[in-house]
């Protein structure tokens, strides 16, 4: 692997992109076509971060369970939008057991029409709500232009589905889920998103309102890492999801759902990576620290015991470490730039130099401070520094993206700055509010409407694109977007 | 919920079953024939079976990863027996993002043929081998006689993957496999199986061996609740799964394939529940203790707050606790009617009474010594006895299985009494070995062999069924098998 290196990210960001996931041996490419193999490397991201947020999810009061795969293709029609939104992705199902089947079963794309069936069923009284469900899914969506972990045919997530007495629960519970995206977002994958509303223009197919977190790669385009639904009561009324209210009186339910899926591991490749490779985030690195024992014959043996003694004690701090101390047929210099590749926040080298010294060669996979990308530190201090570099790369990380995104982000009022603008960055610019102008300034620009940050501040203006009165009461983030 | 309670096992015990699924909250059935949704209480059960599983899973040095549910139909013809052995069960894609399909896509039964392809890929030195690879995954088998959990068109299961350099290696991993089940099985779910190899007649499509836990249920019929094989070379050759020898040469690995599912909840259900419900394992209740204050008004609102204090003492100690102190519109007596019907191990009455004497009323779900179903305790103590009392309901239920498996077991040679304990437990039988007069038992008397017992003492003798003389050189136990 990678003894050639990946295409420089300024020649070809795509190219960078997809040769990277593959010899960092995250992924590989699936046998169907828009597929993915998500390797042990790869898969392990995607534990980690499911954990956490799995954690906050039930704390939260929420309870996992587990809906069937397989739709009858009637639930879809119920809900217009929805049906809409969903046909042109859906993977079918015709055949099963040796018979061709009475009706075809959908893989499901996303499941509010299966849920929504049985919280009908489970919902009688108000004192039934909430109704707070998430599960753990593969979801199937027929991808036109796949890419690995950004849109591939079959992908993981979890899909959070609630059901409320009323709109001021709903929305409620639809911002905590943003909230919680945000938070994994920038703690854990060290992505500083922008949160905030989509244009009706952008909202998800049966929603009355659709939040979301964008997060800025390092070519400049936007990655919506994460939406969060107010479904109003479109749900509700499809499958019939009542509830008697304390007068006894049938009422309809608010419904909300929620997802975030491997999609953010993309997110995070793009956000930290570099020509060298990966970078990973240390709360989401399979390995956040690696020991590359160097030297041949005894003196290797030597620093491989050391090495071995070494891990078991930053093992010890709770640090994820692997000892590279099984490969003798591949050089140190070919170690160094296959985990500078696959990403590892940390690296440690210890040669015969090192252990006469009482040293280790402890690198950072980037220079935190100036001058600090390579320091030694005595043996017997490393396992209690680990904890704090680690913490300190990891929020350098962030501060880093933030910078950069900032740099690459303006406020523009004019036409041509806009157009020039979204070329490299985000544009933040009034809008009209009128899809039929969105659509104008995508065919013209590929750029998109984003997010309606919850945080920026209260401006009026006229639309960058059409100059009628801006509609949001504050500047929208265009860009480009995957 | 559970007003009528449920059929009595003695009276029918499928219909027990089917109905104390549903109303005890584990399971909905799904809106496709052969489904099921797995309720919050039944998939907490799983998550508790996995969290287990997976740990020993990984201890053992295997990494999870996520192989494509769709499988293209030409994979499954590579090997000839599998294809022969899965093909009536399979469901299959035709249709997907609005166009007939070129080739049809299987949604995978199990996935040795997607795996095999990617081991062939990633292999190329015995220096890459083991591979030792596991996914948690759903999978699909058009069932024709579906039931909850048992056998469902969809299931949740692990699915282990491993190749090895030699038959040696990768034996060692089938039994590790297997004796990892069995403990699983033994120690989380107190199911007392026997472990042991398959006869050729039931082995898995293209395993060379195959070994299976068997559990009996409460009707004396037999459960396979995890199976291990060895593939030998056969999916190697299919796939090319080949690696170059420490002298360079090109040589086939051996490969393994092992899986528990959702199955496992099925048996442990039909192992330990009685006419009043489920009876749960302390290590896979949802709830291990519920706390249910007795009393109205003020007195209520007292015995609420005494067992919310309670609880969190509880809680403490690392018990999975439940106070259910916001159903006021419900009796005690539902109350209890109901855990008792969910299973939870030990149940707390706090009334007026208890609290006055400084006491809580334990009562465990069934008596595990003569007299001790219901005693009180000071309320102080509480949180520290009841480690000890889960730990020895969990021992109890294991013992009161083993020994009802014991009664219900018996060494017979003649084929009178084969038939006849085959109607109500399992028959240890001498076998001549043919997979055809396997099958005249079976039509004759619904029964098969299960497993050739890992532990059964050496023995020989001629076949119940034909004279011929035994092959086995032990006893096979045979049963009726769900």
């Amino acid at each position: 692997m990678s003894r050639e290196g990946v295409t420089p990210q300024s020649e070809d960001f795509s190219a960078w992109y997809n040769e990277l996931v593959v010899q960092a041996q995250l992924v590989d490419r699936g046998p169907v076509r828009g597929t993915m193999v998500i390797r042990p490397y790869g898969y392990r991201v995607w534990e980690l971060l499911q954990a956490d947020l799995d954690r906050r999810i039930k704390d939260a009061g929420h309870d996992n369970a587990c809906f069937p795969m397989l739709i009858p293709e009637s639930y879809f029609k119920r809900e217009a939008e929805h049906v809409e939104g969903f046909s042109p992705e859906l993977a079918v199902v015709t055949h099963a057991g040796g018979k061709d089947l009475e009706e075809p079963l959908v893989m499901r794309p996303t499941s509010e029409t299966v849920i929504g069936e049985y919280m009908a069923k489970w919902i009688d009284s108000h004192r039934d709500l909430p109704l707070l469900l998430n599960q753990w899914a593969n979801v199937v969506r027929w991808e036109m232009r796949p890419r690995m972990f950004l849109r591939t045919t079959e992908f993981l997530w979890q899909e959070g589905h609630t059901a409320h007495i009323d709109e001021g629960d709903a929305m409620r519970e639809t911002m905590w889920a943003l909230d919680t995206y945000a938070s994994v977002a920038r703690e854990l994958a060290a992505i500083p998103v922008i949160a905030g509303e989509k244009t009706p223009g952008e909202r998800f197919a049966g929603a009355v309102r659709t939040y979301t977190i964008e997060g800025m790669m390092r070519d400049g385009r936007a990655l919506q890492a994460g939406t969060s639904h107010y479904l109003g009561t479109n749900f509700a009324k499809a499958f019939e999801i009542q509830y008697q209210d304390e007068a006894g009186k049938l009422t309809l339910a608010h419904t909300t759902s929620w997802g975030m899926s491997t999609r953010m591991i993309g997110g995070m490749i793009m956000t930290h990576g570099d020509d060298k490779g990966l970078v990973l985030p240390p709360r989401l690195a399979p390995y956040q620290v690696v020991i590359v024992p160097i030297g041949r014959k005894e003196q290797g043996e030597q620093a491989a015991a050391e090495a071995r003694r070494l891990g078991a004690a930053i093992k010890s701090m709770g640090i994820r470490v692997h000892v590279d101390d099984n490969r003798p047929q591949l050089s140190p210099g070919f170690k160094f730039n296959e985990w500078e590749m696959r990403g590892v926040p940390v690296r440690i080298e210890l040669g015969k130099r090192d252990i006469e010294g009482g040293v280790a060669t402890v690198v950072r996979r980037l220079p935190t401070v100036e001058g600090q990308g390579k320091e030694q530190i005595p043996l017997d201090k490393v396992p209690e520094v680990l904890p704090g570099i680690l913490a300190e790369f990891q929020s350098f990380l962030l501060a880093r993206a933030e910078a950069f995104r900032e740099e690459h982000t303006a406020a523009v009022d004019a036409w041509d700055a806009f157009t020039a603008q979204v070329g490299t960055g985000w544009a933040r610019a009034f809008h009209c509010g009128s899809t039929a102008c969105e659509d104008e300034i995508k065919a013209e620009t590929a750029a998109t409407p984003r997010v309606i940050p919850a945080e920026a501040p209260e401006e009026t203006g006229v639309c960058v694109k059409c100059g009628q009165p801006s509609a949001y009461g504050k500047r929208v983030i265009f860009g480009k977007a995957y």
